[in-house]
């Protein structure tokens, strides 16, 4: 499948990022429709003019009217999906995602699907500390990295598909991963920082300090207000990677505890200008 | 003392922070002497016009003159320049300071000193990146905290002096804490935050990662470029407390790895929503 602009696009699941991506290919000139859970998500969504049409009713009439599927579900909602509908979806039809983890959920959905569909993962790096569609603007993809993680199962015509997806959404950067590169990098750069700005934010009842905090505190704990129930499923299915990162993690913290305890100064002087030095490679 | 237009001031140490000192008094008229070490920086502020005078020897002439002097040293630094010049100051002068941990600063000082002298600690929260007199400006006092630290050796004068000099130079909250509780406050607020962010930067070579970066990983090491000589000195001086808050933020890092492990979804979910809950009384 080659995407033109008679290519007709179904958005599963219209939250932030199924919205957003409805907002910006609707305004492109697709035809796009959605399926939802929620009445009043396709109501806004049509009354805002971000898709064509919309049901919240999986019918083989509906779905087999499309030729690229966008799944923007949580990832146990996204599997279960196909294994009840994939019968429903066109002969020939492209299927890619959102998903924020990728091995767990490239290749059950690749293992699972009918011989003449294509999945092809992908994650657009983009969101918010808010969700719904209330909050959908394809605004969140400028600047932000849009990763293709193909398989050996994969066709290159798809990759280059799901990759002009990502152009045209506005993405600024389109990479490809494997999707065992794809969660380390995101049990590190996403999970791991998630987890330190949880774990900091609970030390302690904090109100007492809000008049205290400085720019530093803010900063490590912008991302400790957090979606429990999308990011728990996350780090399980990335579980074995993000431990791996928490492990790196407390490791260099425990080093750096030794040498305060221990008062080895040179030590920690090396430490930071490490630090510094690495810092330095993010121009920002 | 009582701060008026003709109290003459000398700042020891021009940084940063004492540099931005300088530049503030001396714009709001006060005259403004400088001590430091390098004779470049003393032609640099008088270029700049941020003190009225300034000398790189500490002769008992100059010293004598001032009837307020801040210390903007590094702390071990300070406690060595009073013991060798503390007989040069002028008789019933103030005393004050800049740094960044108390107890350990605090005390001694007030131990040694002469009896007709009096040292309020003050701990202006404001800095920046860079260090150096030329990055000195009194517009990072602009939204910033100005904590004075009393102790029962401190007069009800000296207090309020100490804290008009923070109102006046710009600060945003003029805030009274005991050394020990300024030390636990920026043990976890500051000097925590600098320990994660440190030890997250130097996990790994991140150069391969700038590509992949969103706003989450650039804003936890944000502070991990850091000065290494100042941060060591600082960190051994709150040792104790540093150590303990990093011993906390240990408990609670552990607790999420531990739920990770067991897949423990419910605690999982509970700890982030407590974690949201508390970034809540962060309003931005």
């Amino acid at each position: 499948m080659t995407l033109s602009k008679d290519t007709k696009i179904l958005i599963v699941g219209l939250g932030l990022i199924g919205g957003s991506y409805a907002e910006a290919l609707t305004t492109l000139g697709y035809e796009v429709g959605a399926v939802t859970r929620r009445r009043e998500t396709i109501d806004y969504a049509l009354d805002r003019g971000l898709i064509a049409h919309g049901t919240t009713e999986v019918t083989p009439e509906y779905i087999g009217r499309f030729d690229l599927i966008v799944f923007a579900l949580y990832p146990h909602v996204f599997l279960e999906w196909l294994r009840s509908y994939q019968d429903y979806i066109k002969r020939g039809a492209l299927l890619t995602d959102v998903t924020g983890v990728k091995e767990s959920v490239v290749y059950p959905v690749q293992e699972m699907l009918r011989e003449d569909l294509e999945f092809i993962g992908a994650h657009p790096m983009a969101g918010r500390e808010t969700s719904g569609v209330e909050y959908a603007t394809r605004e969140i993809f400028k600047g932000a990295n849009y990763i293709v993680t193909p398989t050996s199962r994969n066709t290159k015509e798809a990759i280059e598909s799901c990759k002009e997806l990502g152009r045209i959404l506005g993405f600024k950067r389109i990479m490809e991963l494997s999707p065992k590169e794809h969660d380390e990098m995101i049990g590190f750069l996403s999970q791991l920082t998630h987890c330190i700005a949880v774990s900091l934010m609970v030390c302690k009842d904090s109100r007492e300090l809000v008049a205290y905090t400085g720019d530093s505190f803010r900063d490590l704990t912008r991302i400790a207000n957090i979606n429990d129930e999308m990011w728990s499923e996350l780090f399980l299915l990335n579980k074995k990677e993000l431990l791996s990162q928490m492990d790196l993690f407390s490791e260099k913290f425990g080093e750096l505890r030794r040498m305060i305890e221990e008062e080895d100064r040179s030590g920690m002087r090396e430490m930071m200008k490490l630090s510094t030095e690495r810092r330095g490679y993010f121009k920002e």
